[in-house]
């Protein structure tokens, strides 16, 4: 008969005595893992920080956690906007930054195999040189892995025609809470064997198991022109019918980024733009198509009554979207940020901005909002000062989530839920379908070790 | 205390009691139950057959299952080729078919809600107004419903552009063993709510819950020309080798299938059209560019020896697809018929033609094959006389899909696993992810009551 083997100490003496130095007790290195990019910072640090090299480092990892108990909290680039990857005090972490590799690259096949630690923009640099590219496009992508995008089913800026994570992933390996290796999925387009299992791990949040390997479907570079408008409106209701519009004509934007009133006085004064004041669209067109889509979607822009410029050249179009990619930086100087993710169907934008601004009004507060248009989902922010949200900033948190699901959305698009949406959890997914997802949690974690308190709160 | 009430006549009591005439005993009806399209048939008749009008009906009907411990097998139009809809003795069978309305359609979040029941191609009719369609196209569409396709995540002819079920299911209305109801997913087109349970329900063959309602994303109808090219090669390897340098050169054929020497010997018996020899490519292009991609494809053919023509007329085109439509006609005719449906890497198939071709010339049997060439799907057919299936041919098929498994394949691209590919569950998911599995269906149904024996046999 095996005792499990109780305690910290245990725990830490194994991961040196086993995986030496990929194990670091570095107070700087365990501070990090405090916290990720929402802003949430746990009380105290983790045990320990492992960096495993090998599939069989984190095997190794997940049995000695096993053996004593310990949680785990496996972890990226921490990028994450919702706590998932947060560590904190009894918890070992489990860093995967150094799997960092791509395996293999099926030009035929359209797929590649990759280690979960490659970062998102670096893959795509090495894909390009055989015409592919991974399509899930998070804003972050400069510095976010490809795990993390599968932890959370990221979706990003291309998502609307080219499809969220999920659609982007035909297998995994994954190491269970017990040390044993799964192999998920296959290396075919289709496959319909068993229950979908790589499915129901994507967007887990490190809550069933440790992703250490992806086959990704990649597609081919997108031959031909890219197309960008770049237009004002002088409302976001009247920027957010135009959206509406240009997808309810039958274009496919690429991109199509909605930026709200009040981020764009951010986004002028962190720029030193002065105050162009209104709301700006962003549309972008690419394929053969790409022009003839962009003038269509221009004529409906002007007679909705927006001023817009056009640009057919690739690389003015990236200087079109300056304005976007200044937004977070923008909003971070100002205080805490709670960046919130609500997503509705589209026809229903106008609505929630307005249902935003109504909330903005009534509580006295900017809410800077900027959204994926041709999906639905904002991104309102919720800024306040010091680490704790504030009590008034719950409440109007939850207004806003209530009118989402009140026009038939969802409280998160492609953050997750981590730490800071579990308190909505069960008004989105009910009691019984929340009791039966954390029965199949316990399938797959029965000691409860990975990754606990993420998604699934204790209390709820 | 409750105490579950045992036995059949107590089940067929309560039925008659709360559901009248939605319950029948005609001894045709439950007859007809025994078998779907594969061939296979159980050995005795069920006990009833349900048809639920509404989503109470369905509930009655599980709570009453549960009280007696009485095994249901949900049923849509039986057009399923593994066995998964097949009723035997003691069972209840669920069938969908009266439940086929479309609830609504959203052009403008090209959205669609449906009952399960309702046919593939009446919910096309329904949509085509609107301007827009439903992407999963079973060969079967003409008879089959979206429940179905539900059941297995069918794939068809246009799945390699337009994705599998999956990618087009936003939510669904689940009713659970025990008679409750669950809404999964949601009407956005992204979502991370917690774990995917719309992706776990999608290819579970009826084993986790029976689905009443679903909310399918819709596209808009393609605009612009279609372009056919049907063409004739000497081999099968050969047509395999074009189909393989058609996708590998970036091309995106909606459809393309591909028929073997064996097969078009059949349908060109079945069609009088003489033996013309030789094995058939046969490729689609739709959209703005399906010219000027039918162009491209057409000199690949042409310089890899295939004999061609083009057509850019769509009535045309559909008559060019005649001879795929002809063959599993021309195959019923001559015996009992054992479909494989195995999935290969795109750039494996001309390996697996080569290795069908070695198993038939080893075992001396003909397997007339079909195959969507564009996503590596192979529907490889062993003919034999009889109910029962030879040992000989279960040998053959053994080898044929250790074959596929060797190419990076997949033992089932689109029909599921149901009764007749148990047998070799366990090879492809291996013991722990088959184990986990078990698991996560005993969540689901606890007491075994739903399509028990389909996918997971008892003694696996």
């Amino acid at each position: 008969m095996h005792h499990p083997l109780e305690g910290q100490s245990s725990a830490l003496g194994l991961l040196r005595d086993e995986l030496g130095d990929a194990v670091s007790f570095d107070a700087d290195a365990l501070d990090a893992t405090r916290r990720d990019k929402s802003g949430y910072e746990s009380e105290a640090a983790p045990l320990a920080v492992v960096t495993p090299r090998t599939i069989e480092h984190v095997q190794a990892v997940m049995r000695i956690a096993t053996a004593t108990r310990t949680p785990v909290v496996v972890r990226g680039a921490g990028t994450g906007l919702a706590g998932a990857a947060v560590a904190g005090a009894g918890e070992i972490v489990l860093s995967m930054l150094a799997m960092n590799r791509l395996l293999e690259v099926s030009r035929d096949d359209e797929l590649a195999v990759v280690q979960p630690g490659i970062i998102n923009a670096e893959l795509n640099d090495l894909l390009a040189p055989h015409g592919l590219w991974f399509a899930p496009d998070p804003a972050s992508r400069a510095i976010s892995t490809v795990g993390g995008n599968i932890a959370t089913n990221a979706g990003g800026l291309l998502c609307a025609k080219y499809g969220v994570t999920r659609e982007s992933v035909l297998g995994l390996k994954v190491v269970l809470a017990d040390g044993r290796l799964l192999e998920l999925g296959h290396r075919t387009v289709k496959g319909v064997t068993g229950l979908d299992f790589t499915a129901l791990m994507i967007g887990s949040e490190g809550t069933l198991g440790i992703v250490v390997e992806a086959t990704l479907r990649t597609r081919r570079l997108v031959p031909g022109p890219v197309a960008v408008i770049s237009a004002t409106f002088a409302s976001v209701e009247d920027a957010a019918r135009a959206s509406a519009v240009i997808t309810a004509s039958g274009l496919t934007p690429a991109v199509m980024e909605l930026i709200g009133e009040s981020a764009m006085v951010h986004i002028s004064n962190h720029l030193g733009l002065g105050h162009p004041g209104g709301s700006q669209l962003i549309v972008q067109f690419d394929g053969p198509g790409a022009l003839v889509e962009a003038d269509a979607a221009l004529t409906s822009i002007t007679s909705l009554g927006g001023v817009a410029v056009l640009s057919g050249d690739r690389a003015e179009g990236e200087r079109l979207f300056a304005l976007r990619r200044a937004f977070h930086p923008s909003i971070a100087r100002l205080g805490t940020v709670l960046i919130e993710d609500v997503c509705v169907p589209r026809s229903a934008l106008p609505a929630m901005f307005a249902a935003i601004g109504d909330i903005e009004q009534r509580y006295g507060i900017e809410i800077p909002t900027v959204a994926h248009a041709g999906d639905g989902n904002l991104h309102p922010n919720f800024v306040f000062e010091g680490p704790e949200v504030p009590d008034h900033i719950w409440s109007a948190a939850d207004e806003m989530f209530l009118a989402a699901l009140r026009l038939g959305g969802t409280l998160t698009g492609e953050h997750g839920i981590g730490l800071l949406k579990r308190r909505w959890l069960r008004d989105e997914l009910g009691d019984d379908q929340l009791e039966l997802q954390r029965q199949v949690k316990r399938v797959f974690d029965p000691l409860g070790i990975l990754n606990p308190g993420k998604v699934f709160s204790p209390a709820s």
